[in-house]
């Protein structure tokens, strides 16, 4: 399984909705803090960019994960992670337990109206006191009857102040450590669960970010996704779906902002040339384009091994590592080629500065990625 | 000439204006995108600190440059390097040349002012077309009898929309490059000087930062500084005080910042410790730590040779190279360390992030401070 | 064409091969400063190692370059850069362009017993007073009726001293820089070649690299390959050959390093437990694995799109750039790690730390490769 | 107490002794594999360069640090580190804690003859399963009466081939960690001492470096330098002299190595201009440059605190730790611009690139620097 044409053609609908539906409306929704994911979802909904992978029963497209990847690819250049994070939360953070572990049931109700863009869904497991330490979460879902009592609260949740529902990461059981907890979806109207604080970031300003807290909520025990206590396990496994749109969009954002940068040094004249004769911001240029093909190419030998049914789990922490990383560096340069420009939020290279900075802590710290390859490596714990 | 215990009680005072008249109004000033110079400039008159090294005849201090550094590394602990670095556009950007070069009557109406704290001073030498390349700019004066007539625009100009005068660097004559510019006092109520554009950057958010606009605006030719046709020499020499004292506050905020980080991985758990006891962190820790005092060491060298009367044009180049660099990458570590708190704006390592992210752009940016470097080093042209 | 179960094959067949002809002999060959090529070479060919890629006619494989990446990973894990360099300039360095170009005649006289490990082959482009810049080479032949006549000289020549022939890069008009060069075969044995110097690197040692000297050497002009004026293009082409091995040997030995470190700090005992216990070796270990799997897959990539028929011009230079950066800071830290015993020439580190610094300057240097991708990149020359 | 005419006429006496008596000798040295410390150490002892901070009482010149800091960047100067690292070891690593502690009798027949250059000392403290992990190390004397019977090894010594003494630290109790240790004066006549092993190492070839073996090895108690039991922490300051001389000396060697390697690209020529001329080599040999000066203001700083009797634990830490790091990228960014030439053994490049990886390893390993100041910072253990 490897890219065809039918990829590529694809890529340029993706291409076409956004420029529809998504650039005219970017700065606006920048300033206001928030995107109407409301509005958006059902036209992305519309082209079938919300359920690729997923099953036709439910809404989805049953198409194999490289559309995923050129999907992915496409959204980075969206000027605004705010609005293209929002959107694989949706499409890859939110929903992939769902799919592959929830009930008939449960994805008829939850699933197919995420799919259709009618339901907007965030991911909750982060809380104040456990930021990557998910094994450290304290949320817990008591048994009542046919009901789970859920008392606790969940930090920096994107989609959050919006959401319909939520696929929230709690303790069923006294276990402790990674053992005995559940994901359980919650329909945000439930009563006792509200939204305590919106926050503000550095960037991501178009996506709502939320601390949500949850006093006596209660929730069906059928909400449960897949098996009771199997919840840390089935979360890590949605983390690499996360991981790898994660690494694909900043693959995309990252081709945007160098070849947007080749153009500026090309055009910007200082000392009687333009930038781009000097030597040295020539090679840190061709540098960092190199390091982005050996990353992309990365990307598509692991969105490669995902289709043929291998462990990804060393793949998927190497993408989302090395992509954060070399995101920060291409995007601090970027702006130090712009000059006095590049620091005004007038200039792309404002936006792109503080949004990038995020991938590095969200998702799991790059921290967390190099620990849990030292582990792979078999360094000793 | 070296550091004295008078050095250290001087260092108490400016800690003590600081937390009265500073640090309470901070994030307001950031919020409301200025601070108000013209209250704020009498109270740091009043402790003498507008014009430590200045002649007592126009309300200096008489001081030695290392109460400049120890100011400048005090003034660098606010949490905000708009309001620190406005302030040292007063003290060390705007006016060396007019202390060093002005007439008396220049001095007299100028200068007096300015270290009272009666009058906003600002520095207006980059322009749209030159960046960084100071001989390309194309703001020119035109002599009319007595009067200069001054057309073109200046961008950047920290202090811009709140300045009573401005210390312009403009064209004088046909010579071209680097020969024929003076540097002019320009009262900014002067007919024809405008503020075209009040800017939005990234960080210095409590700095007014604008872009003004010149049509034929007059000014007696007796307001020049020094010589005619000396502008561009007299701004190169104006520049090492603003690279000193950008260096100095440098020092002053990373040595907040990683002390203040110390203290919260300290504080901080996950997986079941404090995050300062993982070996990763400290020894990142411990390797920004020592490059600060290597740089904090240089900062104390370079002022010690400037006051024993050295040339200093390579040292006040790696001051401003090297504190930029490293406050850039400290900037970075605290925020990572500090995780998705690092991320949010409630938290200093936000506005640290934003803020340190300018001094390898303004005041020459680092590709200008290098190219410098390699011709001192005698590597060809 | 991608990886079949055959390439996989094939590898343990190189590996085989090394462990029964190499391995055991690497070290005295280090000691001795030379390896016995015209014993070693018979053998590889045996096992069908020296034409992987090559026309059946002239005793090649006829395989696909996949095998050459395979060849190329196996050879690279011998802890002797100096010999691996050796078999690739034989495989593909010196010969792909008498391969691709050379007359029936050329190839069976030349090529045949190469491939057959009969004659030991060199290739000689770089000169003292134009070492990457190869447009700048000055060696000439002159024809007189059917025959060039040589003069000038060759400097780092591998297999220098033992070679049978040489692929030379001549200059054979007046046009200057990159017009009007052919590539030439010269036997060793020609009256007027010496070898003028056997030079002492810091690496490689097990390799003879030498000065050859030319003076009125005759040669038939027969023995160009191609046509004549086109050896500066075909040359480069050549290069792609030698670069792409480069990286997949260079690619090999990191992974067998990474591998033997990985071994060693878990066994080394300092501070009451193993070295591999702490989270700085840890983390570093594990980003440079990940990095490694970046190249790899790189690699991989480009091998496939040669295989393709594509032009790997950038993938090539890219490889050759990221494999040299990554092999000197993989060299770099698996020494540290070994401490005290890894700075001892006893223990492998300190050969692969000493060959390992070449892969930046060989073969075109790391800034050539920068300035090859800036071009490509459409940045002004 | 600062740098006056006095320590300049020093240097340049240092530079004369370094031009009679070392330079000629060099290459002979280096591949001898030995310097004959019998005949150098009376010439530079004669010139009062062996014992210039000690006791003019025992043959030394009273002198105060900046002298060291003096000889110390000059002695860095010489091309083989192995020549001053030998001298290194005789005046600040081996001698500074005997002549601290040292009873009278001890000085007389041990220091006296050391700074007389007539005995050549070394330092005994690394031990094959205790690299930088000082307090794990086995090597026990035991109390028989007057003497103390030893018996252990000690690797990685110094001058350990031709030493006349050493001062050795060994285990004198059962308290174990850094508890119960001593530092003896042990003649390497003493019968059951032995050279075990001669190593060969990756550089610093002319220096003799030794697996010593220890089996009954009698010395008088009389022999152990200040109070019994306090040897670690004895030896702890002791490694101060020996970090702070250490980046005294790759100061020296640095500054000399970007000399030399300006003058070479402004000669080479290539493309058509000397290399000097491509902006990529300017800017990294300037930012190396300024590395180097933030290095050696921070080196002098250190020695004047020193000087003033500060604590100065941390000081010589980062002296250390920067000065190897910098040494490391320095050595390997001449290499890289001198091109082949630079990887020849008859450049001193090579020889550089060997030598200078080593202080990242020996006196403490960055890692222990890193560790040592990350406690000083108060970071948890």
């Amino acid at each position: 399984m490897t890219f065809t044409e039918d990829h590529e053609i694809f890529r340029t609908t993706v291409r076409g909705v956004i420029e529809r539906y998504v650039l005219p409306y970017v700065d606006e929704w920048e300033e206001r803090g928030i995107f109407p994911a409301h509005e958006l979802f059902p036209q992305l909904a519309d082209a079938g960019l919300l359920g690729l992978e997923y099953d036709v029963a439910y809404g989805g497209q049953g198409a194999d994960h490289l559309y995923t990847l050129v999907l992915g690819e496409e959204l980075g250049r969206i000027p605004s992670m705010g609005v293209f994070t929002a959107v694989a939360v949706q499409t890859d953070m939110a929903t992939p337990s769902l799919h592959q572990h929830g009930s008939h049931a449960l994805k008829e109700r939850f699933l197919r109206p995420a799919l259709e863009g009618r339901a907007v869904a965030a991911i909750a497991v982060t809380e104040p006191e456990a930021g990557s330490d998910v094994a450290g979460l304290r949320t817990r879902a008591v048994r009542d009857g046919d009901n789970w009592i859920i008392n606790g609260s969940k930090l920096y949740i994107t989609n959050g102040v919006q959401a319909d529902w939520l696929c929230l990461l709690a303790r069923t059981s006294d276990e402790g450590g990674s053992r005995g907890m559940s994901q359980i979806i919650v329909p945000t109207s439930t009563p006792g669960l509200q939204v305590s604080r919106s926050l503000r970031k550095v960037g991501n300003k178009a996506s709502d970010t939320a601390e949500l807290s949850f006093v006596d909520v209660r929730v069906p025990v059928a909400n449960t996704i897949g098996e009771i206590g199997r919840g840390f396990s089935q979360q890590m496994r949605q983390f690499q779906h996360e991981r790898m749109i994660g690494a694909y969009m900043a693959v995309g954002g990252m081709l945007e902002a160098l070849a947007r940068t080749r153009r500026f040094v090309c055009d910007r004249r200082a000392f009687g040339k333009s930038l781009g004769h000097n030597q040295y911001i020539q090679y840190r240029l061709a540098e960092l384009s190199a390091e982005l093909d050996l990353l992309r190419a990365y990307t598509h030998a692991c969105a490669e091994a995902f289709v043929r049914g291998e462990d990804t789990q060393r793949q998927t922490a190497i993408c989302k590592l090395k992509a954060a990383r070399l995101q920060r560096e291409i995007a601090d340069w970027c702006l130090q080629f712009h000059g006095g420009q590049g620091y005004m939020e007038e200039n792309w290279t404002a936006r792109y500065f503080r949004d990038a900075r995020l991938l590095s802590i969200g998702g799991g710290a790059d921290e967390i990625m190099l620990r849990t390859l030292a582990r792979l490596d078999g360094l000793p714990a």
